[in-house]
């Protein structure tokens, strides 16, 4: 199992995230691409750091929202979608290949990558835009109960899903991950490594309400956002060895 | 001699230029990648636009002023120069790619544009974008008594350049432009017709003082603001018939 | 009953609108504030040309969405709304109060306008919005058949509200707008005299379906897009004077 | 003598500097207004701290740059630079009038304090943006050996000047500060201690080359970027106490 991140979200003298201390320890970065973070000079510099460590890169595409971190739903049409994701995909993929680098997937951000879980036509635009992308590229989509309703609908297209697990979340019975506004909602570190033992041994994890849910995934998702973090990646990494 | 134009240089919901119109005409597009103008949406308008009349496609890359649309200078490093103009090639790369066109050249807007021509720092940062990019692409800059100068620079960076053109512009006896703020700066038709005659026929402008200068240009700057432009468009072609 | 208009809606190079052959002819002018359109010098522009006709001035702020105008529905907080419309409405009042003039009233644009009407938070959000602005400021909204709670809202905040119709829209029996989607949406130009006349008339409007329905309208919004519409105005004027 | 700091520069879900820290132990808040740093949601919260704290606030407005953080000169009109400036000044007054505050001077920040200290045309546009706005608000630039010549020009505008010294900034025998590119430009906390003092018991300081320069200042600009800094700033109370 991998260990993917989200990288490359700092902007113009705003800092985010302990990049170069991450990178060292994951298997795949997602880039973001200057519609949520990241610039143009962030993306140069992040790209140098992936090509160091030899961390596969895939690209981490946002609705138009910098102030809003992309964090806040917008209502793009299917075709602002396809394109909005188009342009930043292609933007981080021309700097990559100049900087000897191929991209290998996307990965959406924030609300957009939520609208994609929870409205079928934001996923449809999803997937338009990347099996319309010059390039074959891999759609990175949270893992659910619903994965082989999703891996349906994204062969349709020719589009290949990798499938994330969350380290640190609470997982609801529906397979979804439980608000981080309820209590338990982001997990302890000896919670998060036994969810990660459970995940690797079991391919299962334990719901809210202590029902064993079965979960197929590619990759784990884990952030960089502190030193505790990034401590804790070094655990889950461990782990997986 | 080849006709290049300004395009795509609308945004969201504000119009400019008559693509549609202009796009018959012409042999070489520049098309905005979202600094000063174009977005997403309005750059796969363009390319869809190129495609149908197999139109040759540059990007058009600018300093990141969507108010100023690009033509206020910025005092960028060179660092800046080359990353910045990377993500906007790269955008409108992998969005030409995915619609079956290929770029084949760059050409700096407005007052990155100025900048290059003026400011031997800005010219070698350009050269660093053009050279770095992973795809050779041409550099389309202005024609000026400074030619082989510019060629020999290029050339030692491995970067094959484009000289363009004005086809309604007065030259200096520099060879530069005279300012559009000085009278008789912006030629009429018939002197604009007179322009392009002596630069097909015999590879010289004659100058604001009366002189006679050579420039050897590969291509005409063309304009598609508005209707009277077009149609001068149409008449050019004639003489290049 | 008063004129009102949006006006303002150039940004940068583009323009938007004729406002220069619209403000002779309207009461109010709806300003926007540079987050769907308009910028420092635009409003400028914009304030010069309403004190010149003696227009009175409100704000026009938007969700923060330059690419989209303002036209696609963002997830904002509460507190984000209330926050984005002090600052718009901040920057078009100290602007106006330099140039001799004093707003009037705050109209949200687009998308926010849409959201207000149709989501009771938002609703409350613009009303927190205007109530807690230092300067008392009345707010314009739809009139539709649920005036009366919408004023009950308002008054318990101590708002005063405006209610505008639209001369040129269909309206439902539910007394909201027709979808512009939908045929017969927009109406022609002796359909909508005719809409003006009853509303000035008899205060009323017939909806799609054929039925009467109240209509207590305190101004009517009417577009400066192109000539026709300017035309449109000055006929409107007519029936008002 | 005051000490102000620039504060409120943090954007969207990006933190700088200390400000709660900080607030408490200065005179004067300098509040970035949304084009080099801060949003409206970022305005509204150090709004609340300088209440919170009772200190004076003052407008900091930018060139539009928010990825250079200003830092970089841009070649704007001399009416856009007023327009630009009218904009963000009047954006956080009616924000801080909403909060029971009044704005009570403007610094501009970054390229635009530069261009203005070193480009006659710029600090003339500051002036007219000072004089134009509808209410008095005095104007902080660097104190220099010109200092005479600076409050001449301003008089002339009607605008009063305040003027800063740089605690941790080695000055040039011309009176300006010695570039951060250079060895010893910034100060080490004890050279910076006594250069304070010496400010504060002589009105001068000790240039690189060891001269004296008298300096009359009626502020001192510190940091609050990290902890360190802000223990300096306690330090540099206690000298004025």
């Amino acid at each position: 199992m991998k260990l993917n991140c989200d990288l490359g979200e700092s902007f113009g003298s705003w800092q985010m995230g302990l990049d170069v201390a991450v990178m060292p320890h994951i298997d795949m970065a997602n880039i973001a691409c200057g519609f949520h973070a990241g610039d143009a000079d962030v993306m140069a510099h992040t790209l140098n750091l992936a090509k160091q460590y030899g961390v596969a890169i895939g690209a981490h595409p946002s609705y138009p929202d910098l102030q809003g971190f992309g964090r806040r739903s917008m209502a793009l049409s299917h075709q602002e979608i396809v394109n909005c994701i188009h342009y930043q995909i292609a933007a981080l993929d021309g700097m990559a290949r100049s900087n000897g680098l191929s991209l290998s997937y996307v990965k959406p951000h924030g609300a957009l990558y939520n609208d994609m879980m929870s409205k079928p036509a934001v996923f449809a635009a999803v997937l338009d835009a990347v099996t319309g992308y010059y390039q074959p590229l891999k759609l990175m989509i949270l893992a659910t109960t619903q994965q082989q309703h999703y891996r349906e609908l994204a062969a349709a297209k020719g589009v290949t899903l990798l499938f994330e697990a969350f380290a640190d979340r609470r997982y609801t019975d529906a397979g979804t991950l439980a608000l981080r506004s309820q209590a338990g909602a982001v997990l302890h570190e000896e919670e998060m490594l036994a969810q990660v033992r459970q995940l690797i041994q079991h391919g299962t994890v334990t719901t809210e309400s202590g029902n064993t849910l079965a979960l197929s995934a590619d990759t784990l998702c884990v952030h960089g956002d502190n030193k505790i973090a990034v401590a804790q990646i070094e655990k889950i990494r461990t782990l997986l060895a």
